[in-house]
């Protein structure tokens, strides 16, 4: 599987034993009016619950462990990505934990509550103009300048195996567990995961889960190449925007067992079905996983597939969006607080 | 105790038998940014997450488990309350449960969210105007006409007794808790609580929580006598405007150790930090607890006091207030759905 892939789940299990002091074992809830609505067991792994409120912090840290030698004077002089999601955030805070500095390129036009969180955590953020030559012309000159090293939010192996842990807790978590159901952008988390049920549980199903509108993982599988999304998507789950790539492809291909694609207000609806029903604040992105499961083309799965895992990805939904939440300032002890 | 209070903690053992195989034993959640800001170890009982979203399930069955003799021929004709916010929702679900009719008279004025919750749970609803006159009026002239039993909010005993529950799990599942922290409108679930926890273990702290707009429990330990609020109090946090009762006050007068009363803004500010931070959508009467502890008064409390565990009563939000989430049709598979 080594030669194969960009990773083997022996990278893992590395990964867990380097990041499992450092992150949470985040809770997995049930909720019995979403069972009654889809006929199924539902398990929820709440990665909102998270530090930094997803689950990338897991494959950053990871990155970043690996980075370190075992003495501490060569580390690395800084990281790079580019990034203005939770991908950048949690980058942020795996850097300051380990004491490196952290470089964020961001496009300019990216909501001022994104870049505040990144700040928050001690990075530096870099502008870029929002089209991708600009990203990545601005990205190549901060590694030189900074003499970093770039961290790619869904393509690094490193971060890969990082997001593949979640697969190991869940296993644990639920022992009869069917099927695991995965949002996918970049597919970093839906890779990681079928290395990792693949290797330890086979007969486990893995589903990724997409919106319509950013369908590239489906396109791809459908004609059996890599198919990235012809122009930049537009969905309210802005953290699968992305496309996957040449090292998540080949894993997504082999490994994941089915692509569901939900549209923008089946995504809404779902995520407004958890909020009022579970009272669990995620943010849209985790809702897709939801929608998938809720959608229709889902009720032609085998009922055999009865215990399901949907991974709750993240929870960091800008709240000042919301309407007599904008009337609250801040209170005087609080000022200085990057809320 | 018996003779001098409403309850005794006998009655919250009682209500703990009657209840524990129908409510959720709610998880307690910690968070390392609320306790950097407050420097103390919080425990957040997250009653959002009980059955029907609030605490208030545990007196309502309580009350209606109590009420049903050993033979089931001798139920009673139906139940009776007036709310319109979570003892509405509860005594529904519980009646429901119990196969009794419940009726709930709401004000014309409540919102249209409330009443489908109400009626989701199979009860009828019963309007009056809005003044305290005409509610006093309909509810009675419903009790007559179903000879449906009254159970009120926060004054009847089975109720606070019901309440009472939440704090022996809290003991259970905090050993070394020094405080709790509980919202206050008409004092049920504080009395319950005290009640609980002065009989178990005496010196650990109960704290009220109050808007200060509706702050009828702090003036009332202040004068050292029941004053209720003078005119309807205007408070975000729409769980807690009543005010206190002829049952609670002695209750509260005696066994409540302090009462710290916040102000909306503080209110508002809490909630959202809940919600931002901790990715749990809590009510705004939820709020009031975790504003309490943030204040400036609560700086006054001996820092011996480190453990606190606070109540987050629930987390009804209307989300229809939100703004994308108003752009969401429900799919057609869930248009029968009361969400």
């Amino acid at each position: 599987m080594c030669a194969q892939y960009c990773i083997s789940f022996a990278d893992v299990e590395k990964a867990h034993i380097n990041i499992r002091d450092f992150i949470h074992l985040t809770p997995m809830l049930t909720s019995s009016i979403l069972n009654q609505l889809t006929g199924r067991n539902l398990f929820f792994k709440c990665e909102q619950f998270q530090k930094t409120g997803s689950f990338k912090i897991r494959g950053a840290l990871n990155a970043i462990r690996n980075l370190i030698p075992a003495t501490s004077e060569e580390k690395p002089k800084a990281v790079v990505t580019h990034s203005s999601g939770n991908h950048g955030q949690a980058l942020a805070y795996a850097a300051k934990l380990e004491g490196i500095p952290a470089y964020i390129v961001v496009p300019q036009t990216a909501p001022n509550c994104k870049k505040l969180a990144i700040q928050a955590y001690g990075a530096s953020i870099v502008y870029s103009e929002q089209s991708d030559e600009s990203r990545e012309n601005v990205t190549k000159r901060i590694m030189e300048e900074t003499e970093g090293i770039m961290v790619h939010a869904s393509q690094e192996p490193a971060v890969i195996a990082g997001q593949g842990t979640v697969a190991m807790e869940v296993l644990d978590q639920v022992p009869l567990v069917d099927a695991l159901v995965v949002p996918v952008g970049g597919g970093g988390m839906v890779a990681g995961i079928a290395i990792t049920v693949k290797a330890l549980r086979p007969s486990v199903k893995v589903y990724a889960a997409e919106p319509l509108n950013a369908d590239d993982c489906y396109q791809s599988k459908l004609k059996g190449e890599l198919t990235p999304n012809p122009y930049p998507p537009e969905t309210i789950a802005d953290g699968v925007k992305s496309s996957i790539g040449l090292n998540t492809w080949p894993i997504i291909r082999d490994l994941v067992d089915d692509v569901f694609t939900v549209t923008e207000n089946e995504i809404k609806y779902a995520t407004q079905l958890v909020w009022e029903r579970m009272k669990l604040l995620i943010e849209p992105t985790a809702g897709v996983g939801v929608a998938a499961v809720l959608s229709q083309h889902f009720q032609t799965v085998s009922s055999e597939v009865k215990n399901i895992c949907i991974v709750l990805s993240g929870g960091n939904v800008d709240i000042t969006s919301l309407t007599w939440v904008k009337q609250a300032e801040r209170p005087a002890p609080y000022q200085s607080l990057s809320v």
